[in-house]
């Protein structure tokens, strides 16, 4: 019998969409549970760590979501190759995430003052020295993908992320034009067949 | 022939202290390579991602920290008997990591005043939820370690960042007596013989 796949997350992308992306290309069925946030108070308990997203195996659970997201991509081939093809997936992963960080702190600034400052910063200095990593790695892959010859969960990672409601639209254009391996590898991953058709028909929501 | 393996860091504890603890409780061979400034502006461009720590192993290279501990400690047999054990292992690990990107911004924090703020939310709020969490899941396992019967990389993660210097020296004693588990499973951690061989004969340095 197929395991039985329980997603719980908000009705956003946030946290969640990585991993809905990769029960997607892996076409896998699983349920999708969307939380008011009146359900969360109730639910919280529940969960291994008090946060969401949660995923439920066969009755199973799991919390975090990089966790989450690389089990599942494990169980479906979309992890890397070997062991040493996994390690370099997870790397790429981790780099995504330090460009993820400071802007949760851009996010949670309530001084105005400072947090243009930050943004400042980040679109001129710290976005663009994590994404010349990206650039040159990608310019050395001949197949367009982060690692190996094939799609992986870092590439869902990355795409999903570089999205204008966060990195995306945090940098001028000019800065992007700097990026055009970036740009190519966005674009190539947002037009496989699985990717498109989720993109597409998924339930439109503001993050 | 066994893999010839380096790992580059600074001669610090920081980021590269897992994976030196990795090794050790492993027995497995390495070369502590420790850089000083100075190396680092010629070391720089050799890294994968301009970053530090970095694992070579036969001659290929990996960065970020977390992934070089998944890495070694799935080739060591301290990753977790099976891919969903795993899973947890790097739940818990990534659940350390909530504890620990807030006290980056204490560090660079220069407003003194909205440091003491940072630091008291941190001390009464944050870490103590996330601690609980930690206390919990000790409490349900007999075998006093994060998961399974056995030591993973998850136990190594959670004793090294809770250390004085870190996470330790944040929260007052009264705190620290709410979570007897956590002391306990630390005290054990660290009084294996080849954790406890190491903590006694590494490097003394500031961080």
């Amino acid at each position: 019998m197929p395991a039985k796949y329980r997603l719980t997350y908000f009705n956003s992308r946030g946290r969640g969409e990585v991993i809905r992306l990769i029960f997607k290309v892996a076409d896998e069925e699983f349920e999708d549970r969307r939380m008011t946030a009146e359900d969360w108070s109730s639910i919280k308990s529940e969960t291994p760590f008090g946060q969401v997203p949660m995923l439920e195996v066969d009755g199973k659970v799991l919390a975090q979501s990089n966790t989450i997201c690389r089990y599942l991509a494990r169980e479906f081939g979309l992890a890397g190759k070997d062991v040493f093809e996994q390690a370099r997936v997870d790397m790429f992963v981790d780099l995504v995430e330090d460009l993820l960080r400071p802007m949760v702190q851009i996010l949670y600034e309530k001084d105005e003052i400072r947090k243009e400052e930050i943004k400042e910063k980040y679109a001129k200095e710290t976005a663009p020295t994590i994404l010349s990593q990206f650039e040159k790695h990608l310019a050395k892959n001949p197949s367009g993908f982060l690692v190996g010859d094939s799609l992986t969960w870092a590439d869902l990672h990355f795409m999903n992320w570089l999205e204008k409601n966060w990195v995306g639209g945090k940098l001028p254009v000019e800065t992007w034009n700097r990026f055009p391996k970036i740009k190519e590898h966005n674009k190539m991953v947002a037009s496989l067949p699985r990717v498109k058709e989720w993109l597409e028909t998924r339930p439109k929501t503001e993050l």
